[in-house]
């Protein structure tokens, strides 16, 4: 499976591609950053992370989005930006059907790194172990949006079961319904 | 000037569109609300923000767009939704082109009744009164952006004003360096 992992922001949107299944090597696809200028427009800054993700979209073709879970308990400023492009990176991919996933920060630290607490050092240092790079990605963003879509791919066969016992469930009673 | 007042919301989002300038009476040209499942997934209900905006632009081509400015102080998991829709909201708006403008909700209320502290009946009560219509909208959204669409008219001339003044000020001052 091929993952887009996007680490939201208005001034750096990490993004990073990842491919492989849970239990067998990870191959990074590609890795970068959506930047927009701090003193533009909120909502041309939008326009300008759209833009990016619609790039990465159709450069990649990955087949899941993974985005980051937002939290309010940050600073204020700061969360509104950061939930306004989550926002635009949701929107894009599934305008185009693509399923999207959200991911806490501790969820994407304990799935890399086995510790919900470690910090950006230790989360850079697995993702370059993980993916065999030469060096961390920088900035820190592009290599959070990476350690998103490995915590996908190791994630996703739960997830996955799930969403199949939920949607067995609902044909089960759907039937019992009916009958 | 004809402006489109959106009131962001993921299960709700209001919106009006109010035609007139200030000092003149003002006329309602359209009011309604957006909704999208609260059992949908969020990435699935923002697509869904989107394609009702994208509606109200395109039916009723407003000149500007007024979008509530959303603090973090509330509630937590409305306020990112609020965040979300908001960003949409000021996505489409921007791709197209149209000056968005926010306002916060005492700006909005202290413009319509004179009292940043206003309660929603009142608010109500003077977006009936001031656009002539026989009973308030309902629900509070569709008045919410109906007084964002009048407090934008009636800010404006300021606004414009001042907007005015800063781009001679960097005229000037970029006239100062090169010469």
């Amino acid at each position: 499976m091929r993952v887009l992992g996007v680490d939201p922001g208005l001034t750096r949107c990490g993004v990073g591609v990842v491919e492989g299944v849970a239990g067998r090597p990870l191959r990074m696809i590609g890795v970068g950053v959506v930047r927009t200028p701090a003193d533009a427009e909120t909502a041309r800054r939008l326009v300008a992370v759209e833009e990016g993700i619609e790039r990465w979209l159709d450069e990649y073709r990955p087949e899941f989005v993974a985005v980051e879970r937002v939290f309010s308990q940050h600073n204020v400023r700061t969360v509104m930006g950061t939930a306004q492009a989550s926002a635009v990176a949701m929107l894009c991919a599934a305008r185009r059907g693509l399923p999207v996933a959200l991911h806490t920060p501790s969820e994407v630290k304990a799935a890399v790194t086995g510790s919900g607490r470690a910090d950006k050092a230790q989360v850079g240092a697995m993702v370059t172990r993980l993916l065999r790079l030469d060096a961390p990605p920088k900035p820190a963003d592009a290599a959070d949006a990476l350690a998103l879509a490995i915590c996908h791919i190791w994630r996703a066969p739960a997830t996955d079961r799930l969403q199949r016992a939920v949607a067995a469930q609902r044909i089960r009673t759907t039937k019992g319904s009916t009958a």
